[in-house]
């Protein structure tokens, strides 16, 4: 048989799915996945019902996105983010937040390019880039695993396409301050950059910070996109249901690629997260319980991890934090193999996330306080006695 | 600003959806996209809805599909199709079919290959090899829209990776024989070549014609790759359900595929397609009033069309018929142009399809009776008097 794609076949299974395999203990705790665990608005289940009622399931969504949905997001961009995007020129609605990714680096990589992150980040950039025939290339975050502008200094060549940010971040925790953010932007301009800025994460954020986002700022709306989704704020992984907001340039070609792999985002669903967004839009506080139920959670993994020799930063946003367990003697693959088989808690090695985080863990702590609790006594025990 | 992708950026615009950017006359009527006119069964809705309910919507989807809808694909496949799958090593849900062709390019295409098929033909294909670097090249069909094995002899190979049919086809109308199938199959593996066999209209036959998958002939599982969706058959082009039946050692290359690009599929709908299919199974019948009604309308498109004196073959499957319209002095193009505007009627121009249909429109006859009946009209009135 002739070879399959070259591409394709050098890119690994997700070490987060891989891990799942793992769990096969009854009793076993996954703090693996970064899923929310609380429900979605009702609001959001209401809707998507009567979408689904009237027959929204047997027509075409339009390529793009209902107007519905459109013009909500373009609202919320402009209340929230203070983005002034025009509905039927900047924004889309996308197969999710990974559909959103993969959306932004079809419309501006080439092969070659480059595109620079922050290391450990989120692993799907990686993957993708390189579908593109491209290369996300890590720039080391300091130890506090915040963005540091000399890495970008040194890393920046010809090949340099893009600077991409997910503030607050996945794996890390880590969110970026306004200057910081004015920063990176400044740099972007200088070396003629777009700026990708994944903000799923936005509202997950503690301890009174403020998100900033980048196409908000002089000179940046023509070279930013802005990519974001349903699921984390609205609980809602199983829609893949994402968006985003691009300079104008940027949508005629995004609409054919979403048009040729996937013909558009599903119907129903749409309306159901124009309501769950419209609700957040009216109603800012009704997320404030999730946040603080969030926030004890962070507090409970920022203090016992620590006090157990598992060293991390404080995180600022997002449900992950990440330790680092060298001083185990394990590196991130080994702790996370050992501690799934002698304890049933499912972290995930470092090593996924980048070349800097081969001795970290991500602990995601999206999951019930008891069971929370629960895992955190195992590692304990696991850290102490080896068991 | 820095160039956008020079592979998207040479990707025209649909002209199915361009079209509608034209039909703003109040009573228009579109024959132009490819939709069922049926509801959905209710099964689906209620099963979608139950999932919904039940938090769904909250919780990511397994990457390759939920287990209950695998299992029940697998046994379509060996009950309708005769293809032996194994669930977990051989099928996977996709985001619809686009999503299927999609995966099926990236699993198997590496850049300059390239995947003969017969023209005209949707045109998705064409887009979606383009984003993998690869060649979808052009067999010319017979004057009948049957596939021609001259025309394949003539333009294989080193470069030639795949032979893609999709039977019955978008636009022509026309569906494979077995003995046609076959003579595709022995070519395949005469040349070491794969096969694509898009069969998302597999359902939807007249006059007693039968389907044959090529996967269910011998020597031929572990080089095709089948393609379906829940999107005509069950009425459901809005949910972006496809789903795939691939040999083995593809599948890991699709699972990463779909993890890093969409992260999976909509969770609660995979709860509905599969009770919808599962309801076919069952009850095979009951889908013949609609295979009957859309027979109807091929019927009276076939009379009217070759009766105005523009020459069509009998459509034998899904439900477009393709005209050739040169005997109007105009070509596909001009003749949908001019149609939409004076009579407020939207064909696809065949040139969308390919570069041997550009003489042709292509005619979805999905639509209610009257409104055909309408439009049916509006053509002859306009084939003779310009108006």
């Amino acid at each position: 048989m002739k070879p399959l794609s070259v591409r394709l076949s050098g890119v690994p299974k997700s070490s987060i799915r891989k891990l799942f395999d793992l769990l096969t203990q009854e009793d076993a705790i996954s703090l693996g996945i970064g899923q929310p665990d609380f429900p979605a608005p009702q609001a959001v289940i209401d809707a998507t019902i009567a979408a689904l009622r009237e027959g929204k399931g047997s027509v075409y969504a339009p390529t793009m996105g209902i107007p519905r949905l459109k013009a909500i997001i373009a609202q919320k961009l402009q209340k929230e983010n203070n983005i002034a995007a025009d509905p039927e020129k900047n924004v889309m609605v996308t197969n999710g937040g990974s559909g959103s990714i993969t959306l932004a680096f079809a419309a501006i990589l080439n092969p070659g390019d480059e595109v620079i992150l922050f290391s450990p980040n989120f692993l799907s950039y990686f993957y993708v880039a390189s579908y593109f025939d491209a290369k996300a290339v890590e720039a080391p975050r300091r130890p506090d695993f915040g963005p540091s502008l000399d890495a970008l200094e040194k890393l920046v060549s010809p090949k340099t396409k893009a600077v991409l940010i997910n503030s607050p971040n996945n794996p890390t925790g880590y969110a970026c301050s306004r200057a910081e953010i004015e920063a990176i932007a400044s740099f972007c301009i200088e070396h003629d950059l777009y700026l990708i800025s994944d903000e799923v994460y936005e509202k997950i954020i503690y301890d009174g910070f403020t998100h900033v986002s980048p196409a908000s700022l002089d000179g940046m709306a023509d070279r930013t996109i802005t990519l974001n989704a349903a699921s984390k704020t609205l609980s809602l992984t199983g829609f893949r249901v994402g968006y985003l907001c691009a300079p104008e340039p940027m949508l005629p070609l995004m609409e054919n690629y979403i048009q040729y792999t996937c013909a558009g985002t599903n119907h129903p669903c749409q309306y159901g997260v124009a309501a769950g967004l419209e609700q957040i839009l009216k109603e800012p506080a009704s997320l404030d319980p999730v946040i603080k139920a969030y926030q004890k959670k962070r507090d409970a993994c920022y203090a016992r991890l620590n006090e157990a020799g598992l060293e991390c930063p404080k995180p600022r946003g997002a449900f992950y934090i990440m330790p680092r367990v060298d001083a185990t003697g394990m590196d991130g693959a080994a702790f996370s193999r050992r501690l799934v088989e002698s304890s049933g808690v499912a972290v995930v090695p470092g090593g996924g996330f980048g070349k800097y985080s081969a001795n970290h863990v991500r602990v995601s702590y999206a999951i019930d306080d008891l069971k929370l609790d629960d895992a955190l006594s195992r590692i304990e025990r696991f850290v102490k006695s080896g068991k």
